[in-house]
């Protein structure tokens, strides 16, 4: 399997004739997840031009990995440990069938959905909670409490997709996933809306929806608080 | 390489249980170019339930392939042959870099492109013309002359992609990627405007752009006249 940190640290090796550099992202994401505003750091041992730098890593990496921006930062920065606000799209094709062009950037849910129920659902995850019942069981994570400052839904108008959005200061292991299975389920009637109440009161994984497939999951941007 | 047709003739055979059907569409598509409206007939030796054939079609053909539609028609209908007008759109990336999720969905062109000057050459090509400037030389359709009814281009607001449509009462080979090769160069200052008028009255294929990549077309409807 090829990843995403291989493939610039590969480029990296030779950019930096053969000296190991190593990659630092703010973050992991599941095979299959899409990443439009991933942010990686590394060490260099001398001075480049950035722009020269840039364009090297993105033309020398394969043809699915882009680099749109380099910036030097403070010798103290760490794309992961610095403090950030990270949003997550997820796609959903509702269609029957699906869109075929779209199978691999968008979850196919050919179930009815109640537009109106899932929006109510959906605000019910805003704010600070502990979200044990909607991460994969067994992480090493101790504290689990998150603060979610954005959670919508719309509908695309011209591709009757769902686009769900949520932004918060950090997101537990498969939690936007087990989010939007949950809240499907909510949508196509056999779960009530509150028990997203239950579900963050109880931390019981059980009471949630399903891990929704992580084709339609994108880490849209990451901001930093400085 | 894998075909539409011979998945869908796969198919058909397994649900005619072992009796040959063959498929015929109303045009072809080269590699790389997606349909979104193509339409097939084919003769079935009795009747079916249109809705148990479409779903059979549908679940049993690859992911990639959607039946969308099954509908009986007179016997002597036929996809090609019947009149009808067709619907291309092409996308075409400006992004510097490009959007690398739709490498295959998009056609790149990383350079600038003055959007007024495209909107103004493409108005020439509306109406009825020979279009022999625009098609790969060397093809065996000896009459060239073929009626445009629409051709625009739009600016998509949230990707900053142009989409051309193009609808017409036919196609010649590789005519719609030779137009919009032809409408880059000129909206990248490479061509006057009123080339695309030569290359209508001469039929000189060298004084057209180069054919654009076939990753942006997309067949988009077919509409019967009957």
């Amino acid at each position: 399997m090829r990843t995403v940190q291989e493939e610039i640290e590969k480029t990296l090796l030779r950019l930096n004739s053969g000296q190991v550099v190593k990659v630092h992202g703010a973050g992991r994401t599941d095979a299959g997840v899409h990443a439009y505003g991933q942010v990686i750091h590394f060490d260099l041992p001398q001075q480049r031009d950035l722009e020269k730098l840039r364009f090297g890593l993105d033309t020398q990496t394969p043809d699915d990995i882009d680099v749109i921006q380099v910036e030097q930062v403070a010798d103290d920065f760490h794309a992961r440990y610095q403090k950030h606000r990270k949003t997550y799209e997820f796609l959903v094709d509702l269609g029957r069938p699906k869109n075929p062009l779209m199978r691999h950037y968008a979850t196919h849910f050919p179930y009815k959905v109640d537009f109106s129920v899932v929006k109510a659902a959906i605000k019910k995850l805003r704010g600070t909670h502990d979200f044990t019942g909607f991460t994969a069981s067994g992480t090493s994570v101790e504290n689990k409490v998150r603060t979610i400052s954005r959670a919508t839904v719309e509908k695309d108008d011209k591709t009757g997709f769902l686009i769900f959005t949520f932004t918060g200061s950090g997101f537990l292991y498969k939690q936007v996933r087990n989010m939007v299975g949950t809240l499907l389920k909510i949508g196509n009637g056999r779960m009530p809306i509150d028990q997203i109440d239950r579900i963050l009161e109880s931390g019981d994984r059980s009471l949630a929806g399903p891990t929704a497939a992580g084709n339609g999951l994108y880490l849209k941007e990451i901001i930093y608080d400085d």
